[in-house]
């Protein structure tokens, strides 16, 4: 089955597929309007860093259709609305806040001086941030491959592939570049819940990628790494800080702190576009608390009696500490990541 | 509401409520067939090291009515199939086999010379094995006391309570006792997939208990140490090793492992009878692969595509090293576990 995550139609709609229909509805959704694009990111019909900074550039483009405004300058106040409402959709994932910022600046270009070619630079800017994304993620892929042994065992959290991504993925990018090269590797893939992305959507993307994999409980990784050998953990990210702290999705610090309780290589791939120089450690990172029906229920199945209070932050932050590398697009990163990191932006 | 998890009717029936229903409906099942007993087990109508042992009892007491043998001699042919029928209901809490095996040893002294009497003293020893759990498990709470801060905040992980035992708890014993003591204690409950005993079943109890919880996602127990504050974290057992290593619902380990890394006190609280003194470590104890729907599902509903593999251990074991004390009815053992637990069994 062939598939996109997000996708710009040439007569102004953006179309996405509904990842909280998947593995069982295949459906896409079309949007027109940047609000319906910000509530899409919010309930997530769309996920995964990389993904919503794509959907964000698109919906600034269509906030550039959708303005009425009789000059550039009446433009571009529609614009800085539009911006505020596609910032506030989540708060983690720093590829959002990156995409309306490329977008904002391109589009304050002084030579953009009549609407017609505003509108067209949005589109054309949005379309650029979502080719970018899927040629950083192949690269990412290649950085990586010196990583990964010819017969290899991994861990992998969350969703990482081209549904997190505009296409190939970041961390699942990492899995699918060592299949693609011919090297013998096969996945553990934590479920993930409360949202299950891993037991859904990484399932669904591994299936049809012919990669072997078994779907775990998310509490299960240390006895696969205690008793069965694990050669890497790989994860993503929503955002990098400046130190290596990593926010990603929640769980993701218990499987490395494991993972490094058990000598076990773990990895964050992610494309440069997540690390976020101006945070400069994990501490300064907002973490989302999304609703309890995430935790009250699995679908539409409630699993806890009525009533109850529950915590669901959306992310967690694993110290620099216990991260081995982050693998980005532009080369391999080593502690100390401040050092490292710092490289890829001069 | 009342509810109690397994008794014994007069006339002859073992009655349990079906934990695989809880919290949404409260159903109690009536069995007068050892073999049903075993299937029950299996099939996690009831759960929790000491409650199976107590249904294993009853079981025994079920299988000296059933025979049919003119003899004791007779009868205890049938009550050897039984404990053999009951042993393979599951294979790693040992209580299961301690209860057995306990049943198996009263039954053959040889003063019971006729049918009625091994059949009374069956039933008798059953009785007795359940309610010296209940009484247990109030000592073991009892015990844990000093161990526990006046404002506490605790993590426990799958269910311990009154439904893992006869009454009481073990684990969720040391809340309630130091809830009932009048500190202030509240728990993040962790859901405890696959199985979710700890949404469903451990939220209910505390539910009725008045004792404040959240429930939160497996994953997430290591963000509520890093950024919340944790005093201890406490768990049941289904099999502790002569050192101390200790088989627990899957997810334990991870827990304990992060717990260790963030200085946050490990307990894992049991009966004495969950102590293994014949299994030297951890290495030694089977762990069950239960079957695939429990991850592919939630309930009824479907997480995964169809035809997907999965890994689903029940259990784990975590090494002595991580276990700060083993809170036992006969006082709390402190490492080194090999000589610490030795001496309650001399």
């Amino acid at each position: 089955m062939s598939y996109f995550t997000i996708a710009w139609l040439d007569d102004g709609v953006v179309c996405m597929i509904d990842q909280r229909k998947l593995p069982h509805e295949t459906i896409y959704n079309d949007y027109t309007d940047y609000r319906e694009v910000a509530t899409a990111i919010r309930d997530m019909v769309i996920r995964g860093a990389p993904a919503i900074g794509a959907a964000a550039g698109y919906g600034m483009a269509l906030a550039s259709l959708q303005s009425e405004g009789e000059n550039v300058a009446a433009v571009r106040v529609d614009l800085a609305t539009a911006a505020d409402t596609l910032r506030q959709a989540r708060p983690t994932a720093v590829n959002l806040f990156w995409a309306v910022d490329r977008m904002l600046a391109r589009l304050d270009d002084p030579r953009l001086t009549d609407v017609a070619g505003l509108r067209e630079a949005a589109v054309a800017e949005a379309k650029a941030i979502a080719a970018e994304d899927a040629a950083i993620n192949r690269q990412l892929g290649q950085n990586a491959l010196d990583l990964v042994p010819e017969n290899a065992t991994a861990i992998h959290h969350c969703n990482t592939g081209t549904l997190a991504t505009v296409d190939y993925g970041t961390a699942l990018g990492v899995i699918r570049a060592a299949h693609e090269a011919g090297k013998n590797i096969n996945v553990l893939v934590d479920e993930t819940r409360p949202r299950l992305q891993g037991g859904r959507l990484t399932a669904w993307e591994l299936q049809q990628l012919g990669v072997p994999f078994k779907v775990i409980a998310d509490g299960a990784s240390g006895y696969y790494m205690r008793t069965q050998g694990v050669d890497f953990c790989v994860v993503g990210a929503d955002r990098i800080a400046a130190n290596g702290d990593t926010a990603n999705k929640i769980g993701t610090y218990n499987l490395a702190v494991v993972a490094h309780e058990n000598g076990v290589p773990f990895y964050v791939a992610a494309p440069t576009s997540t690390i976020d120089m101006g945070t400069s450690s994990g501490d300064g990172i907002e973490i989302e608390e999304r609703p309890s029906t995430e935790i009250t229920h699995a679908g539409d199945w409630q699993i806890t009696p009525d009533g109850i209070e529950v915590g669901n932050p959306a992310f967690d932050v694993t110290p620099a500490k216990y991260v081995t590398a982050i693998i980005t697009e532009k080369g391999v990163a080593y502690p100390p990541f401040t050092e490292s990191l710092a490289r890829f932006f001069v």
